[in-house]
């Protein structure tokens, strides 16, 4: 079992690719998170600390991709996925923190599986679409909800600064490619929220890639958001909200 | 009078940056758009074709931002500008081909006036925001009507390979700061469809970019699409559709 991820080198304060395996508590240092071959000389996990994993041209969201979470909403179950992306100057790593915009009265955490795209591609079948997976990671799509009904459009509310964290690391999707198997959970200050299942999803993770794809060509570091299951809620000042996948780990963050 | 943008050179097959001065009918090619120095030898503007003027980190667009339009769709004036993102890789050049998908039976054109951002910004004053823009160019939101209405969001249906035809270059800011007189006419197959002019728009220029910058940051060579006036219709195969600003020039792109 190895991950994918940049680390920071506390004593060296130097960043770089790393594959993470975590029984043997060591990263050996890659080229580039995509060809993770020529690795550098091993390095104690003791020295290192994961940062953001992956830096992505664009971050494109499945909404309402959970028939427990449309119900929350008294909204209708989707008949195709509903896209929409969320500007890239979003993402923070993890343990940064989330900054409450002054505009709104009403900040949320939503839990999500993220897929990051491992090779550009442009109008992918299904069955092929698993091909395209570099692996997947936490995400959290932090959504201003009184500006979300205010505009309508969902772009500025689930756009601000330090509304997608994401991390700590990538699980290979050659490491661990039982993708319906994936579990995620989110807690706020140690409290259960949100407990779901990517077998749950209304649209599955091979068609979405899909669907996606034939709208926008998709490129390496790209960052799909599944989707959130039900038990979203608010985030107030002082708030650590943590996302955790199963087999991949935990996201923390601080609410500012 | 000088344009900035990129120009692609026929015989010595090069594209490059440049600088070009419609009076004098040559293209100096410069280092940098965002840095419009070191200038290298003139070259005839007959021997040039003018290409995609910019690649954005994102494209940030203003919906309903004519009373006339808003009017069009028997919608709400809105209070605050509605923000939402076109996928970068939506972006095509002039005389490039816009390309109808297969899902859509109804793909419309809305021609639109751009600002390309000329520095980094975040959180800009309304007062110090006209300091951002690099210039104007002719942008055309081409937008699938029907996939519109079905997924609320407009990410899909205005993020398709193609649907953001801009170009053909720069008017650059310290030109022409007169920003509110700028017009913007929309014809297909040398019909006029639309005629709009800046100082008609709800929300004007540096409120619009003052209002973006508090949500994300901004980055040279970033796209504010302003909002389309009244009069927009459907694209059918083969046509030709010209959007054209008053001192720029038009940006010209046939359908698929």
């Amino acid at each position: 079992m190895y991950y994918l991820g940049n680390f920071y080198h506390k004593k060296k304060n130097v960043s770089f690719f790393g594959q993470y395996f975590p029984k043997e508590n060591i990263v050996y240092p890659i080229e580039s998170i995509f060809y993770p071959n020529k690795t550098g000389a091993a390095v104690s996990f003791n020295e290192l600390k994961p940062i953001l994993c992956i830096q992505p041209s664009k971050i494109v969201c499945i909404g309402k991709n959970y028939k427990d979470h449309v119900k929350e909403f008294d909204a209708k179950v989707p008949t195709e996925p509903i896209i929409f992306l969320k500007s890239p100057t979003s993402i923070i790593g993890p343990e940064e923190k989330i900054i409450l915009p002054k505009d709104s009265n009403q900040v949320d955490y939503e839990g999500e599986i993220a897929i990051v795209i491992k090779k550009e591609c442009y109008n992918v079948k299904e069955k092929n679409s698993l091909d395209y997976i570099l692996g997947f990671t936490c995400a959290n799509d932090v959504t201003s909800r009184d500006l979300q009904k205010k505009d309508g459009q969902w772009s500025r509310a689930k756009g601000f600064k330090t509304f997608c964290p994401i991390g700590p690391w990538i699980l290979p999707f050659e490491v661990y490619p039982k993708y319906n198997s994936l579990k995620i959970k989110t807690f706020v200050n140690g409290k259960l929220k949100q407990d779901g299942k990517a077998s749950s999803m209304i649209f599955n993770i091979p068609f979405i890639i899909s669907f996606i794809s034939k709208v926008f060509p998709l490129f390496p570091g790209d960052i799909i958001l599944t989707g959130t299951p039900s038990g979203v809620g608010q985030l107030k000042r002082n708030n650590k909200v943590v996302i955790e996948i199963d087999r991949i780990g935990i996201l923390t963050n601080r609410v500012m």
